[in-house]
């Protein structure tokens, strides 16, 4: 039901071509997964998803389970139909939400006791339920309750979070029940290479078919993401998918996948284009600068996206100093197809 | 370049059923246009206009000239490129706008002195800078300068901006120089039926060669708005367009359409459906009622359009509980369909 094999390595890096199968469909990797939060890439309907040629989208067990609760998406025929949207869909847990956004949250060995932000509800994740939230979405990668530490933080807070972290793991496994879900590990470690290490080979040891790399991108600065993401991608078996969570701007992504990373998801594109920020192969652009007022050309000549195909930079600036919502989709289609297209080329280069 | 001839009549009323050419397509009467007033169908692309099913839209003059200006819009192309709708566009003067948006408006026989609502800048508007802004901007359809009313007003002011209307109209003719475009007329005389007739039969001794009926809808009442109509339609010739400025619901729609209109443009399925209002075949929908959060089944069994045929009540309702933009766009483009349907049976309906 799943696969992932490799099908090129570059020469002069750790970087590899891969093919994920999955029960909706496979994609090539190296890739990026745009973000749909509440099952919903914002702005943008199923099929403006796909002209941004993006295989597979990330959405949130946490938010999900809040609202509008997982039962409720259970009942409405399981995540891809809710949402209409037929490909590949992996859920993060919500395990760093639930440490970033919440308030008031009570960490212990069983899990965590939290109030929702929105309406104060006393709420209780465990490893169990929160597979069980996942079983009920119906995503065909799912991740466990992992607990992220901020940065910085101290080894022997980091050595805690990183042993309860894989006690988790532990129980998530034997929780699982669906067959047609790929459960991947989380590792953590904070910017402790020593930690991030142990957490690799623990995790490798109960035997996981995916990896993801957790709780980086929170503050640490380029270097030391770099340089905490090296001892654990040493670790991890190469014939599984490694998944590098929230990362990044596009030199991130094509650093990471020289080092061997497969999967990547991150807010940028589509909250920089609902801002007017598009990125270009001329740098960022700033769509609401008076000087696109009467500028007839795309958002980036080498771009062949439907924005770029269809619009001109005077009618997007138009829209966005108009408060017109229309700006912000044309913006996420053009942002997340430049992601793609990187993707693409870098997959194109793999292979050459 | 232009034509519009009648295909058919209704029997048991004076419904009729046309066929009306422009420099960019024709179109079947009786029709609805869906408003997009800064050259956007609010939350829509042009490929999701389609999917209403929509031949012509409406814009407005007197928005677009203030932002982004028409000079602007001429130098980007024109507004079919700017907004990349390649068929037919109405705009209208802004007449309306003007006298219900801005402030501090002074009305003379030569035109009307405001401030701008957004700016403060000083603005003047006559009937031949009117003109000359629809010139720049390029619809298929123009409007000229008209003075409406307010409803209640007395018979001494109706009969005052009915003379400058017809005036202003005068000029409005002898100031348009572009042959690709059509310049309608447009009937006032608040809800005093003598001078609506006095009205059309002025405009129709300047010849036309299509006529809107403007001031109307604003607060009158269903029965004052048909019986103000009526006299205008009855002297209006049989062979000309007739176009019902912003009215209105569907069942407002069906009557007039009885009453010999063709045209029609209301922001009622846009707005409503930004709000989470869906016109049903069983009624108005309000999604973010709890009794549709497990509802697996369409806004409306009867209906094909897009979001009928790919989205649950219960993914909608999730949308516009978590205040996501898809649920607007969703929902415009049902109500727009739910309004072209009834145009489409309506002519159906003609013809048999």
């Amino acid at each position: 039901m799943f696969s992932f094999s490799i099908k090129a390595k570059d020469v002069g890096s750790s970087a590899r071509l891969g093919e994920f199968s999955t029960p909706h469909g496979s994609f090539e990797t190296p890739c990026f997964m745009p973000v749909a939060t509440q099952a919903t890439v914002k702005t943008l309907s199923p099929e403006q998803i796909n002209l941004t040629k993006s295989s597979i989208i990330l959405s949130n067990a946490y938010h999900l389970s809040r609202r509008p609760g997982e039962k409720v998406i259970q009942e409405l025929g399981g995540l891809h139909k809710f949402m209409n949207w037929p490909g590949p869909i992996l859920t993060d847990s919500g395990g760093f939400q639930v440490f970033s956004l919440a308030k008031l949250n009570k960490v212990t060995d069983e899990g965590v006791q939290f109030r929702d932000p929105v309406n104060g509800d006393a709420i209780s994740f465990t490893p169990e339920s929160v597979i069980k939230i996942q079983e009920a979405l119906g995503p065909d990668i799912i991740m466990p309750l992992d607990q992220p530490v901020p940065y910085p933080t101290t080894l022997e807070m980091a050595k805690r979070a990183n042993e309860r972290t894989t006690n988790w793991a532990r129980r998530s496994l034997a929780a699982k029940s669906r067959t047609d879900q790929m459960l991947f590990g989380i590792v953590h470690g904070s910017t402790y290479k020593d930690l991030r290490r142990q957490s690799a080979e623990s995790l490798v040891e109960l035997g996981f078919k995916g990896y993801a790399i957790g709780g980086l991108s929170v503050g640490e600065g380029t270097d030391l993401l770099f340089d905490s993401l090296g001892p654990a991608l040493e670790i991890l078996p190469g014939d599984a998918p490694r998944y590098l969570m929230g990362v990044g701007t596009p030199e991130d992504i094509v650093r990471a996948v020289n080092m061997g990373v497969d999967m990547f998801d991150c807010v940028l594109p589509t909250r920089n284009g609902r801002n007017g920020w598009a990125f270009t192969s001329e740098g960022v652009v700033r769509i609401k600068n008076l000087q696109y007022q009467k500028d007839l050309s795309s958002l980036d000549a080498k771009c062949g996206c439907y924005t770029c195909r269809n619009f001109s930079k005077g009618y997007l600036r138009h829209l966005f100093m108009s408060g017109e919502i229309l700006g912000m989709t044309l913006m996420s289609i053009h942002n997340i197809y430049y992601y793609q297209a990187l993707m693409e080329g870098i997959r194109n280069k793999i292979i050459s």
